[in-house]
């Protein structure tokens, strides 16, 4: 998905978060917006949201010598997710289909995120994923994929967020290998954070040898990138995955929820929906075509 | 009041929504953020943030050629007043002290705003407006001032709000003159934009001559600083008046919402409080002595 411009004054806002999560002093704010703004007056709009946000992100790495200014919100994250787990493991053990209540703590996990919609209560969050119905519903098919399947590539999205998906992962029969960011992007988990998870216990976790949100293969690892192309299934947990896969075939299934107005018109639903969204073999995903009016 | 960084990000959907008013095509669009982005990278942060509003929307005016892009808006947000008109007199004519409720509905009114709020539900927001309690209440002390005043000179924010305000006029005494923008800046009343919400009726309509969001007084024509400096009582509408005028002293008195977070920690209340506010003789207001913990 290309960048809009709408998404701007969301990269200056994260800008100064990361900067302040940083320690900046007010100077140290002020330089980093100056080189964000020239990033933004450079930037072609056809590149993916993520490959603009990863140098916004460094710009506040480089400029505060921080090497992971989210650290404590990811470990923070993780602790208050890792609370709720055996509450979380209750629901799907009592539920009639463990596999699609699984599916959906997934995606009530996806909440959080720091990059476009920072405030959140975790327990109303499952509460409401749970009950309400799902704006994009491939789950039958991503069910179907998942029984059938040896192996599945799991694309993790944050911090915190792992907790809910170890819950999915527990629910898959099938060898999973968790893959998660190479270095510090946002909240986004590194290995680091998908073991404090737990997430070590239920599936293999390879780091994709990238810094950029999302997954920009261009900038992956070889090994993360044989990984991929060999995948039978994908699941892409999150905005930024959509951002940077949505257009990779039905192979890929994404679970997210619409955090902001730019991808929601993209996938065609409001914010705040929840999505599985099985992407297209022939052409690209639902978001173009609608684009297109087709 | 001087510009924070997060500013910045607002200036940016400003922007953007002023384009899109103006019907301008993605390629303007993006000519004028081009501008804007340059203009927040030389901006000093000691202007008054509608310092860098006016020039915002001035790029706005001058990429698409439009003299007023807010017009058809804020046609509709008089027409949406008026329909309210009947239904708020008969709130202050059926109030136990009439005066207090009109500066009541004269805030609700503050709702309406294409700056840093755009959506709105006018009915709830005066509902919510009349049982609320005041976060700053020297609504004792407007009072006073009101009864023992002459003349008023009552600065306008928006136009719709203009409506709310002729509510308040009505109630009050003295003459009033009703000061309005000279020329259009987002949605702020004109003379026209006061005359169609029937303020003539009950006040003098001046323009104060400048296209600058609130009262940035070295912009302003000699007519208006005149009747500003030998104004006994000004009453200042909105988040903008209270940015350029709040080291003004106490003949001010400051109606407005607190509708983003940097005016919140500004008056020290959260987003969403409603607040009169007399400024202060004595050096700054509130604001500035909270910033230094006084």
């Amino acid at each position: 998905m290309r960048t809009y411009l709408e998404c701007y004054p969301c990269f200056l806002r994260q800008a100064l978060d990361g900067a302040r999560l940083a320690g900046a002093d007010e100077q140290q704010q002020r330089d980093i917006l100056e080189r964000v703004l020239d990033l933004l007056k450079s930037a072609p709009l056809t590149l993916v949201p993520p490959a603009i946000g990863q140098r916004v992100h460094g710009i506040v790495r480089d400029e505060t010598g921080v090497p992971d200014p989210y650290q404590a919100v990811k470990e923070r994250s993780t602790r208050e997710a890792l609370a709720l787990y055996p509450w979380l493991r209750g629901i799907v053990a009592e539920a009639d289909d463990g596999l699609e209540t699984a599916v959906r703590l997934s995606i009530a996990g996806n909440i959080i995120d720091m990059g476009p919609n920072p405030t959140y209560d975790l327990r109303d969050e499952v509460k409401r994923v749970l009950k309400e119905p799902l704006a994009i519903d491939d789950s039958g098919a991503l069910g179907d994929s998942l029984r059938d399947a040896r192996t599945v590539l799991y694309l993790a999205d944050n911090a915190g967020e792992t907790v809910f998906d170890r819950v999915l992962i527990e629910a898959i029969e099938a060898r999973v290998i968790y893959a998660v960011k190479g270095h510090p992007i946002i909240n986004d988990a590194t290995a680091e954070d998908a073991r404090a998870a737990g997430v070590g216990q239920v599936a293999e976790v390879m780091n994709n040898g990238s810094d950029s949100p999302g997954t920009l293969l261009e900038g992956c690892s070889d090994e993360f990138r044989r990984t991929y192309q060999e995948a039978e299934i994908i699941i892409g947990k999150g905005q930024a995955n959509y951002e940077t896969l949505g257009e990779e075939g039905s192979r890929i299934f994404f679970l997210l929820q619409t955090k902001c107005p730019v991808i929601a018109r993209d996938v065609g639903k409001p914010v705040g929906s929840l999505i599985v969204h099985q992407g297209q073999d022939n052409g690209p995903g639902r978001g173009y075509e609608k684009e297109r009016g087709l």
